[in-house]
């Protein structure tokens, strides 16, 4: 029996080349082209699953993307972890600004370039490696399920349906998900919140074609001239949403709850000179820290209408659009939200455009236990890697399906991430560490070791 | 000897079939993919001036796309007509929105459908074939220069330099332009004034990279939300144009003027129904006929940034761009405004962004005498092929080079222009009326007549 920092040295390699083939798979679920490479990918794991031991291995269909799953229950008595991780990735676009191409992972510097590297290829895989050497060495202290879907980055629309289906085969004690980040290899974190999303899309219409802005500008409203004014008025001047009802239902934190969230390690100098920005921007009265924490956002995440190709088009186009997302926090509901959304947008649109809006996909803030045994066990197995005890951050992104776990199945999720926020998840050039890939591996065996002892 | 009248009845179906040649070229001056076919429209225009009968033909090189020259110089003592036109065309984009390809034209309902159908190819070509008639029949009144230029729609870059090189050879009493439009054929005009421009792109810098909207998203300056209030700011509440100065050098016009101005026929139902919307916007205090024709206006021509594809990407984008342009009116100047733009854009950026400013191209803006010879003779033709005298009208449209030729050449020009408002310039599904095109075929002899006749 090997223990395992050994196996983990052993094997390094051939864990690298095992996530770098995985990387491979331009699996886009935005984006129909990918269809092929996400069906591959879901594949792969399947096969990997068996790999390493996993019974009961199945591709389940969805409606769209299948949901791969396999489990080793061998001891009823004992607990049941149940892994959730997704294969499916963002779109790399724009493309032109990657170094390397997104789906072609390129080692440089003790860090692996790809699309999907830490969100979340690498890192539901280190769970598969960490479950092949439980298995092989006989460590396997508490049963494990695997639920590894294809929807995450496109909202998770039939995930809810899988788990309503499958209650009695997901049964479970604890889900972990690794699909957040740490604040740095010398200050593990461990994260206890996640903010809930609301996402629409806005399309305003002005004249019912494209016109001359010679022949027509200044009599006519131009629609991306009304988007520009109608984004424009959703912060005020303290950038607060002007949303009316918007922070109705916000959970407001104690001084003291503020003051230990903003003890965690934090230099602003560092974090304007690592996004190369003169100043920051936000919410009036909040830090960055609670900025991105505890309080709820509204962003463009895109814009577009008229003419945007080379050179000069004196065009006053017929329609603009925009993609908005809001993050929000407990207790926001994303439906009440979107609802709020679509009533204030048509609301402040002039009777000279028309507007839809157009709600995509959401999800529910959750918080995450610190004095669960799941916690305590994630905690205890940090503390163990790394020498030093986690600090408990509140994450800024959204995992819209630990709410939905908690509501269908009744299980908490204790988020287990090895990222970085520096990994660039989302944008070009994304990557993961390969020493946050490989202290991943060998963290998640003493978390079941942990997690079995205090259970009992 | 034919009459006009006669020579346009036994012609018409080669006149359409040879505009229906010219418009198969797909001249798009500002996108370098069509580079072929803009150089193959050049040779195709100097050979139907050859076959007309012009002499000293010629494709002038310049550094951009060349600009073909033709002549009948038969009489020193005749006064010399200098006609403009322009062979390339506007971007098709959007492209889905045609109902038939823009380069395969499309006659229906007796309007031809093609890019370039009415701007300007339909409409220059006219003078080529009223030049046929002339030649065929010993009917020219005046000598006659043909300049058509290739990058009209990119700001004719390269035609003032040109103009410089080419005094003697260009030479001549008056410039006759067809490239605006008149209110309907029941309802001649002739625009006496066109607006000058200024187009610039914006560019808009957030943070150095996309981000992750969840894990930056609140704290971190988004480009796109930044754009949107720079360039909601930009009219105030009123939709007067918000850049300290803009107005300053703008020529008010007399009550008279106004009133003169506004006794054009003009239906606002029928303009809403025919546009689709519920409701006109633009400059308070001022009719729709006055906000196109005599006052500047700023437009966004396009916008654009972060994740504008299929379903959703939570992305905090690096950068946002606009694109946007004013129209100018007397006496404004086109630098002068670009500079104050440039500037006013710079001081309201917040320190969280950086922002720069492109200029694109720009024009000045022009008043055209209307008790000028030319005036005249345009006014008898139009008259006699009419049955009405021209009302005069402000364009609302910008030819930049109309202010040049009077700068560079001291010559005045005449807009003898048979287009619609109505023909979708610069808009998916342009068109132009076979009979608007015949018509102008049988005005432009009649214009030379006249024109010969009160130059005497």
């Amino acid at each position: 029996m090997q223990n395992i920092k050994d196996y983990v040295e052993a094997n390094k390699q051939r864990f690298l080349d095992e996530l770098l083939e995985l990387l491979r798979f331009p699996s886009v679920s935005a984006d129909p082209q990918y269809k092929e490479g996400v069906l591959n990918t879901a594949e792969f794991v399947a096969k990997k699953l068996e790999d390493a031991g996993a019974d009961k291995v199945e591709i389940c269909p969805t409606a769209g993307y299948p949901i791969v799953y396999g489990e080793k229950v061998f001891d009823p008595s004992l607990p049941t972890v149940l892994v959730y991780g997704h294969y499916d990735v963002q779109p790399a676009d724009p493309i032109e600004l990657w170094d390397t191409p997104p789906f072609e992972p390129t080692v440089r510097d003790g860090k692996i370039y790809a699309r999907g590297a830490a969100d979340d290829k690498g890192q539901f895989y280190m769970h598969v490696k960490a479950f092949e050497y439980m298995m092989k060495n006989e460590q396997l202290s508490c049963n494990i399920k695997f639920m590894i879907e294809g929807e995450e980055e496109v909202g998770s629309a039939n995930l809810g349906i899988f788990v309503k289906e499958n209650r009695e085969r997901l049964k479970a004690d604890v889900i972990v998900i690794s699909d957040t980040s740490m604040i740095s290899l010398e200050n593990p974190s461990l994260e206890t919140g996640l903010r809930g999303l609301s996402y629409v899309e806005v399309e305003v219409t002005g004249p019912n074609r494209d016109l001359h802005s010679g022949v027509y500008g200044g009599a006519v409203a131009n629609p991306a001239t009304i988007l520009a004014k109608l984004v424009a008025s959703l912060h005020d001047e303290n950038n607060h949403i002007a949303i009316p009802g918007f922070y109705d239902d916000v959970v407001e934190l104690t001084a003291e709850e503020r003051k230990a969230l903003n003890e965690a390690p934090f230099d602003i100098e560092e974090y304007k000179s690592d996004l190369g920005i003169a100043n920051i921007w936000g919410e009036k009265n909040f830090t960055t820290i609670e900025r991105t924490g505890i309080r709820p956002t509204l962003e463009v995440n895109g814009i577009w209408g008229g003419y945007i190709g080379e050179g000069a088009k004196t065009v006053l186009p017929s329609k603009a659009f925009a993609k908005i997302s809001m993050r929000l926090v407990p207790n926001q509901s994303s439906e009440k939200i979107t609802k709020l959304f679509e009533d204030h947008f048509q609301e402040i649109a002039p009777d000279c455009v028309t507007v839809k809006v157009k709600p995509h996909h959401g999800g529910e803030p959750v918080v995450t236990p610190t004095d669960s045994i799941a916690y305590r066990a994630a905690e205890k197995a940090l503390t163990d890697t790394f020498g030093k005890k986690p600090i408990p951050t509140r994450g800024g992104g959204s995992i819209p399906i630990v709410a939905l776990f908690e509501k269908e199945l009744g299980i908490k999720t204790v988020l287990l991430g090895f990222g970085l926020d520096s990994d660039n998840l989302h944008s070009p050039n994304e990557k993961y560490g390969i020493e946050n890939y490989l202290r991943g591996i060998e963290t998640i065996p003493l978390f079941h070791k942990y997690y079995a002892e205090l259970s009992k």
